[in-house]
């Protein structure tokens, strides 16, 4: 007789991935990728041909669907599977990525009087235009001492619910009117699956501040501007689901899109940086997982609630139900090695890395910041931006690129010792994502933080991440945490700290720490300064 | 009748250049090269192919003949002027260079017992072995309270003639004992040219710690090391000739060599950098030149004796006998743009500078420090580095490029501000050198500066200012400022500050200022801790 299997579907930023996993082992029998056709609408919109402006990032929730329809069976077919083996599917996907919705969960860019309107589109995790708005809602969150505000490390992001629910009010009245729900992304795809909205505990915490129970008060929404006071209410609030529960069954069109037996469960939608921890079997307090890219995101549980300075978020149940899950942030991370490598060197990276790594460490001379994209974790500040101390002219292309490498481990130990002087230690570190390759790179990390670097098993965390759900809300394991025992899958202390290079570090460390202080702590606010004029030169042109 | 001609011969590093000039109005005639067929001996000996410690940089002193027995004829033939009509010839040198020589001025080298020793051979200015040396002499010098030791800026460099003497003395006794006299290559030259060695007014000042008719005392000597109290007695001593004096008359041999007349007028030896001075018309107080290629060198002429920090030396008629010659310099500048441009970039400097041409200022949102070779003025400090502060994920190479031409600007205007400050004011900047093409760097000076800025009229200015002294020492001017208003070249105010740009500007040298004084005033050791690292790590793979 065949053995349970789960579908886990991973919706990233320009296409989807659909797996096919065994559920006793983890085993991952076979994968489809499924590219959204409209990709991410940063230019134009397709309606029309109306150029949008700078900073927005859309995209079609049609192309999400496409995922389903493409991806799930395709996968289900290259693993020879049966159909009838599965017993769940799962989803996670990018966040904060909004769709507003009529009350049945039809996105409004599906209506024909506003498929020429940009705003009833989805706004993708990176439209970034609700800036204005973010700094409004945190300068008065500020000043009336809102509560919840250290729950995210200080500053609520441009890029999540209230400022992007904000720019939608203040600028598109029209479509605000006709929105009935605010939805996540990633709970509106359960929805298609299942024909039920269901909102999950992890988005409704992280990007939709809510907090021991309450969204903020409709007091603070009036102040923040007339008439936006009833958003939570009208637009946002509904039931919650916790992650790994079952969200419904599926429905017969989901079922024949996807080739999948009508009616088996589907999971509470998800995040694919916070569903990447059970796919690394690293759910206990302790365990801080780093999914590692372009930028870094980390994901730990801890068994206490703490306000972490400078942490993305703090949410009860954000990870695994029962667990406090913390995340924070590196905004720039292979961003950074991509930009240097492209533009300052005319080797590729791999060329970089074997002339850096013949290096000692300090050999370079050098130290920098790594704030290209200013700094999230834990300054907490956008406004910042790179460094680099101690070029002659004797240094090199890869002596940069290495300094840059330990800059961004610097960034890391600067938010693994918040963490532990907030009293939430971190004891392990588990490296997801597609830097995992770079052993010059999990090395000085190891090195750095003087941790044990432990490296996911798979090659699709996310993915796996969420077939580990789906086999929860199937009921085929009795939670989260048993099931990422018996499907996650980690290499455990991969790459160890070496005693000497860790003293090494130590000293260089210092230095950052110096430096990392009077750039971004008030010492010298150079940064804010060049970055106005910046501004000024280009708005001069525009 | 023809007209009274004569010929200036400036010796660079790798060659040496003669012109032949008009006495009455410094037309250049025609100018000769000649490369040295020995170049720098950095790697190996070649008499024995002994291998040279890192750091060394020696000459040979028969290239420097070839240069009167190659170059003055062929610059004379291609002039078609007829050598009777030459009434003198004058030299300029790099400085410090030394050459040990017997009593009769026979380099040491060219005696078969030393053509394997290196120490007996011209130590180059460049030659940086003797920095332990010269670590001691500062110490020393400040913890005796040396009155010379401010006329310095507080630093006596490893170039020197102390500093590489006291070299000679301690690691090659026998070629010490057999040396009498610890000559300047630019007095050596004058030695050949006239059978007499006269010890010039500028190098013994700026090189050779002679201040106030004094040397440093045996008392000194003695101190730093036993039996190195006779040295200025037995090696150094010798009398002065005052810059633009008449050093003796052509002998025989060197007619012969040259093609000249016998018995016209050799002038007094003199440096390449302050014997443009004149050659640019520049030689009343507040006229700075500046002489723009790898590094800088600012020479200035001064009423009165100040002290001003950080300056490379004061000498009374170093430049022009009768004032007080300042001199000062920034260690990198075209170097850090060949650096960059070679390391850094795909484009080459003219796509770099028409690309950041396009640039408002401050448009690129960096700032940098201009220490890549360490900071010569005002901050004497050798360990000192390259700094840039701002780098986003959207600069490009011409971005970096720009902030590096602005940053030397920022370093001439702190040195133009410490002049000003100590009593010595600025007045006009006039720059000479191989960056006085770049008109983009020459507006960003004229910006920074609020100066106007003029550029000298010669592309070959030493030889220009050589063939002015030779003048004078032929009585064919009165003296000094009189040729140099006759024969000098400038063309002034050629560019203008640009108020506009002079108040951007005035913004980002106050935050050049604060970095400059944070990682060079002792707010932050970092680059000299980062140097030690460099240096140790380097001496445990040695």
């Amino acid at each position: 007789m065949a053995e349970p299997l789960t579908v886990g579907v991973d919706f990233g930023t320009l296409s989807g991935r659909a797996v096919v996993v065994r559920v006793r082992d983890g085993a991952e029998l076979c994968s489809a990728v499924f590219e959204y056709p409209h990709g991410v609408l940063d230019e134009t919109l397709p309606a029309t041909g109306r150029a949008l402006p700078p900073d927005w990032a859309l995209q079609v929730p049609a192309d999400y669907v496409g995922v389903l329809r493409n991806a799930v069976p395709a996968a289900l077919r290259d693993a020879g599977a049966d159909p009838a083996d599965v017993v769940g599917i799962a989803t996670d996907f990018t966040a904060c990525t909004m769709v507003p919705t009529t009350a049945d969960g039809t996105p409004l860019c599906e209506l024909p009087e506003f498929e020429a309107e940009p705003h009833a589109y989805v706004k993708l995790w990176k439209h970034h235009s609700a800036q204005p708005q973010a700094v409004r809602i945190n300068d008065l969150a500020r000043a009336r001492g809102e509560k919840w505000l250290p729950r995210y490390g200080g500053l609520i992001s441009s890029e999540w619910e209230f400022a992007k629910g904000l720019e939608l009010f203040e600028e598109a009245p029209a479509v605000y009117a006709a929105m009935r729900h605010w939805v996540e992304a990633a709970d509106w795809i359960v929805w298609q699956l299942t024909g039920t909205y269901v909102r999950n505990a992890c988005t409704a915490g992280y990007k939709g501040i809510l907090q021991d129970g309450q969204y903020p008060s409709r007091d603070f929404l009036r102040e923040l501007s007339p008439g936006f006071e009833s958003f939570v209410a009208d637009k946002l609030e509904h039931p919650l689901g916790q992650l790994g529960s079952r969200a419904g069954g599926l429905t017969a069109e989901a079922a024949g899109w996807t080739g999948l037996p009508e009616g088996i469960a589907v999971a509470v939608g998800n995040v694919d940086a916070h569903v990447t921890a059970p796919a690394a079997n690293a759910v206990e307090p302790g365990q801080m997982v780093a999914i590692m890219g372009t930028s870094t995101c980390h994901v730990m549980n801890g068994a206490e609630l703490r306000e972490v300075p400078g942490m993305c978020g703090v949410v009860d149940g954000g990870i695994v139900t029962g667990l406090w899950g913390y995340e924070a942030g590196q905004s720039g991370v292979g961003d950074i090695f991509g930009w240097f490598a492209d533009h300052f060197a005319r080797d590729g990276h791999e060329q970089l890395t074997r002339l850096a790594a013949r290096q000692e460490i300090g050999e370079h001379g050098l130290v920098a910041l790594d704030w290209h994209s200013g700094n999230r974790s834990v300054l907490v500040d956008h406004e910042l931006s790179g460094v680099i101390v101690g070029q002659t002219l004797a240094t090199r292309p890869e002596d940069v690129y290495r300094a840059l490498l330990e800059a961004t481990a610097f960034g890391t130990r600067k938010i693994v010792e918040t963490f532990g002087e907030a009293g939430v230690p971190v004891t392990e570190l588990i490296i997801a994502g597609g830097l995992v390759k770079n052993a010059l790179l999990m090395q000085i990390y190891a090195d750095v933080t003087n941790l044990p670097l432990s490296v996911i098993g798979s090659e699709q965390g996310p993915a796996l991440g969420s077939a580990i759900h789906a086999a929860v809300a199937a009921g085929a394991h009795p939670d989260v945490r048993a099931a990422a025992a018996a499907m996650g899958s980690v290499r455990r202390a991969v790459f160890q700290p070496v005693p000497a290079h860790v003293a090494a570090y130590d000293e260089l460390y210092a230095e950052y720490t110096t430096l990392h202080d009077y750039f971004g702590r008030g010492g010298n606010d150079v940064m804010h300064r060049l970055a106005a004029r910046r501004r000024e030169v280009a708005k001069g042109r525009s």
